[in-house]
């Protein structure tokens, strides 16, 4: 495409944005939302990741101002996510949500990345590798100086029926179920601990590739760590409880359950 | 809202779809998709059941005809689908589609509805009902005085893994899975038939409520009935390509494998 | 299918959600979510409206209870949503959660209906009818005897950008919007009045049917009210912060951008 | 509870999978899908792009065989799509292809990877670079030793409609719009061409940055551009059908219309 020609180089384009606005409402959150960006993530082995995010960058706005610039926020993604700059980390969150207050002249900022985020798992009886898929969500927020961060982890896991499993003959139904775990942080964090958390109170951890050995394995195991919903979430909540390094958490478990066409749900949070 | 005043009283607004096109091309398809109707739809028991469905309606567009006129297309959905009309059959779609040609002044047309059904089932041992939701697409098709419809039903089912449990000494992971048939049936067909045939080939059907003696019910039929996601699909076809009801059919099952993030899938078609 | 042998005659099938549970965890929610569900719904005019809710219903739990029983919150939904029950309003939520509760001996409980309601809409020149479609989300918590209900619309607007009508020779982007609407009502409110502040704070409303006419004012009544996604949510925000019938609530608005492949979003809340 | 019999722990562990089977149906596809991979893709500029896919794979089964090997499948995503390994081309389904023939054995075989791609791309006036991402599937099939591979883009674009401004005093409805194009390339093609090819033929293309210089000129440029739907892909189809490179081609345009909650939906295919 040939450029147009240069408008406004004999009268300025007006600023709508920087207005002044006189309702007197300022604004919790105005930004972009649904946008996605390439991403490096590092996580506890330092190992760039390449992944895809999306994204939602916001502000605050003062009630005085009519609009927030839009294109700075994209600007911020495009910089810091570009391929030559360091990956993000947990840690580096707070750098991102620093440099968009000082940028959009903001009393405060939010800044969200969802992703995928891969772990080379190995079987356990015949060991070989493979990829395993977690929903990755990291949240910052800076209002007003203070900062926090919130990590969530989707880790997809087995559950079998303890009730199944005691009232039958012989089987118990089974299913993939969805364990979320979020956590406030007062210290940095790794990913890959709140997914070993969810996995291991699971009935039983999942895999890309699974021979005949691991297939028998995986079966007996879930069979011999029959858990409700209700179970894994307070299994996981026990061990959060516990952990220092978190100022609060919320634990989720959803089992598509293999016997009806509806899910067994359940919640525990403390302190979000 | 007050209305404006009435334009174009003096001058006709120009009607741009009706102008000719140069550039000789016909259009296959063109209309609306994307829109919620509310519907009532008629099956086996004659039963009008409210639904909404999600519906697209094209036409074909001769290659000198600039544009269809959307607006007939929401019309004729509206007028057809009022809470006044007749419930919706497999068998009604016909005049629907000699409607749409009709009105349209088109060529051919396509009319397509998705839609959540529900039938009332019985828990097998206590005899509770409950409903189950099933979801169903009619396809009709009109081009050049030939008619043809296409019946989709996706049948959530329980698959238990024949190689699980016969590696493993105990148990046998299962998970929800789904079957999708599709039929082009050369008589007028019921949803609730299609229904059946996949409920019967699963390692057991899905119920909305199940006490605990059923449950220990499911669980053992499901362990005395494994199903690799090869044999469903078989077990389909094999009713279906016997059935001289149909010229043609689709079979397919997803297992939302609980051992894995991952599904196992097979589909067989003959005649689509 | 023959109904097996009935189990359980000799000795009674044990019941392990009734178990002690010995962690010292109580749960937030624990029950059935993803249930898809018909329902009537009435709301300003009275009028029973058939349409498809997805459920979810969960109860608090005591630390010392093992688990909930699922399969009566799906009896709860299979009762009070039957064809013969009277039609749902938003004041009757409070009765439902009632109902739960008891039935599941908790202390608190929460049930969530999502689901599509239409407007017969009027075309603002022709005066063509047609229906318009809303995403409608009714709350109801209970807990410690202290009920709380809130009601959230998603509705369909345009929207068209002020700066880029101020700064273009001619033309405006504009674009398809959500206003969603939360409202925590004092009193009991009806969804329809929700609807209409969403839209009268927009560009334009939307309409299913739009004659030639009608496309002429929408378009040019657009083009008169230019709103940013700050101006739709400080609009509505003016007009339920004035309004004594509401706690709280939450107005967001997302612009999903014609020349961008992201959306602008805003938020205010106030109260929630 | 009792346990079922204990399967062979002193024999090998069973292979199913290849036992016989004696219903004589051959299955057309089976396999593995929703399965997220990385992903190195290259195109036109030669660099590999980081990205994740939606990948499903499947083979043809003779009507004698039981089962296929689900594990051979992930196998072979994982070891071609290791980071070590050369990045993905369009040319370079055919070998992935081949090598899954080989490994499982069978009389066919298809491969479909669906990613998102990012295009850096210059702002109209300004000059600003930044990220546009775009819908890429990948679908190799291969039959009898006879290979074909259909490339589909989705493309998202601006398309104003021209009845709006030519019934309209000032103004006109405009919205993003997403155009698919599906090629079944003879000689290798680049995803970027065709990406070009649609967003040459939209009212205006979309960009992730704009300045207010290219606000004004994307704006006058749709308006000076007004596209039915019927447009676009009568203005698509008719570059495809002259390109010796296709045997076959389908475009569709879905605009999310900004005056209806509904999408306008055009499509035409030839040789497809």
């Amino acid at each position: 495409m040939n450029r147009p020609e240069q408008p406004g180089h004999l009268m300025p384009i007006p600023d709508m944005q920087s207005q002044r606005d006189e309702r007197h409402l300022a604004i919790d959150q105005v930004g972009i939302r649904s946008i996605k960006v390439p991403l490096q993530f590092a996580d506890h082995d330092g190992v760039a990741q390449p992944t895809i995010a999306m994204a939602s960058v916001v502000v605050a706005l003062a009630e005085d101002r009519k609009g927030t610039h839009m294109s700075r926020l994209v600007m911020l993604l495009e910089e810091r996510m570009a391929p030559g700059a360091p990956p993000l980390t947990v840690a580096g969150m707070r750098a991102l949500l620093d440099d968009l207050v000082v940028r959009l002249d903001a009393p405060g900022g939010r800044l969200e990345l969802a992703f995928p985020f891969f772990v080379r798992k190995i079987a356990p009886v015949s060991g070989i590798a493979s990829l395993l898929d977690y929903d990755v969500r990291l949240a910052g927020e800076l209002t007003a100086g203070r900062y926090s961060v919130t990590v969530t982890v989707a880790v997809p896991v087995t559950s079998l029926c303890p009730c199944s499993k005691e009232v039958s003959d012989y089987g118990a139904h089974n299913q993939r179920s969805n364990i979320t775990i979020a956590v406030r942080p007062k210290v940095s964090v790794h990913v890959h601990d709140l997914l070993r958390i969810a996995e291991e109170e699971a009935s039983c951890e999942l895999y890309g590739i699974l021979k005949r050995a691991d297939e028998k394995y995986v079966t007996e195991r879930a069979y011999d760590n029959p858990r409700f919903v209700e179970d894994v979430v307070r299994g996981v909540a026990g061990r959060l409880a516990a952990d220092a390094r978190f100022d609060g958490f919320a634990v989720e478990a959803e089992n598509f359950e293999s016997i009806h066409n509806h899910s067994a749900y359940a919640r525990i949070a403390r302190g979000m």
